[in-house]
């Protein structure tokens, strides 16, 4: 999508160690404009898998997933990292390491919504080694559901996460897919 | 408005002590097109504030301020609780107390995204006690912002949050305001 990649040429920061800041329009600061076209890219790939829910990871895969889920008109779940007081004692629990905080973090969804049957697109932010993605793919499928689609605003195709999702059988859509940071530049797949 | 109170009437569960619980359509899972609304009120109200920036804090407020940022055609930023890596060391940060958490809970905010002169509209998904939102209040005046605007999807009146804001002197608005929820009833301000 060249109005996401053009973004990250302008204002996306490497700050080396394959970090990829995008801070300015992704991940604190949000451009919703860009976020609404992305949501509305995501709808127009994802159009016919026949998803019933769209399933993220908090914090930054909601904004993604939102716009997502406004063009397909369907619900959204975000996996929480902390259990709230107003969900119940059972819930959907597994651990995926955080890349960028460099530990193991707990993804967390309520069975109340996330029902057996239910066939699940994941949208994220990033999609890197494909660990996160792996735990929203072991919560839906722990409640019985299927995954029928995985989408990320930014592919960093060098950390293996494409071909780590490739097994599941079903598409994989980026948006923005970089495939060389090493040295200051970035590279990306036409 | 009351696409909203009465998807509270309908979905909402009081669990006792103040808590609301709207997971199914908010908190954890969000309803898309209910959001989208959401958004569209609250730029219709705010449209004559003046708002450069608007500022929410994850993790729940960073839905209903992305459908408001997408309808007035504004950058949003979203206070962090944790500062990632790929934040500068010095940054604007702030403690408030978490009424579902139980203890104090930081805000922090990236000077890059947060500079002098903005005028900025708070969207959040809670107006109780007013705490989170003061904490957002003291992060933009930190920085030489001013706010202009306060909007939240559901008050609870009757914890004090308004009365807590308004000496700030701008508009405050709330989509759904509630009155009281002592006995597992809910009532309304019309």
């Amino acid at each position: 999508m060249k109005e996401l990649k053009d973004r990250i040429l302008k204002d996306g920061q490497n700050l080396g160690d394959g970090i990829l800041k995008v801070d300015s329009f992704v991940n604190h600061q949000v451009d919703p404009l860009l976020m609404d076209a992305c949501g509305r890219e995501f709808a127009r790939r994802f159009a016919n898998v026949g998803a019933t829910k769209i399933l993220t990871a908090e914090i930054s895969g909601i904004a993604p997933a939102l716009t997502t889920a406004i063009h397909l008109g369907l619900p959204v779940v975000y996996a929480r990292k902390h259990k709230p007081i107003t969900m119940p004692d059972q819930v959907y629990l597994t651990l995926a390491p955080s890349h960028t905080k460099g530990r193991m973090v707990e993804l967390i969804v309520s069975p109340e919504y996330m029902a057996n049957g239910e066939k699940i697109l994941i949208i994220d932010d990033f999609l890197a080694s494909g660990s996160t993605i792996l735990g929203l793919v072991r919560l839906a499928e722990a409640s019985g559901s299927s995954i029928v689609g995985i989408g990320a605003l930014i592919e960093k195709l060098f950390e293996g996460g494409r071909a780590a999702l490739e097994p599941l059988g079903v598409p994989i859509e980026s948006l923005a897919c970089i495939t060389k940071m090493d040295d200051g530049t970035m590279e990306f797949r036409e």
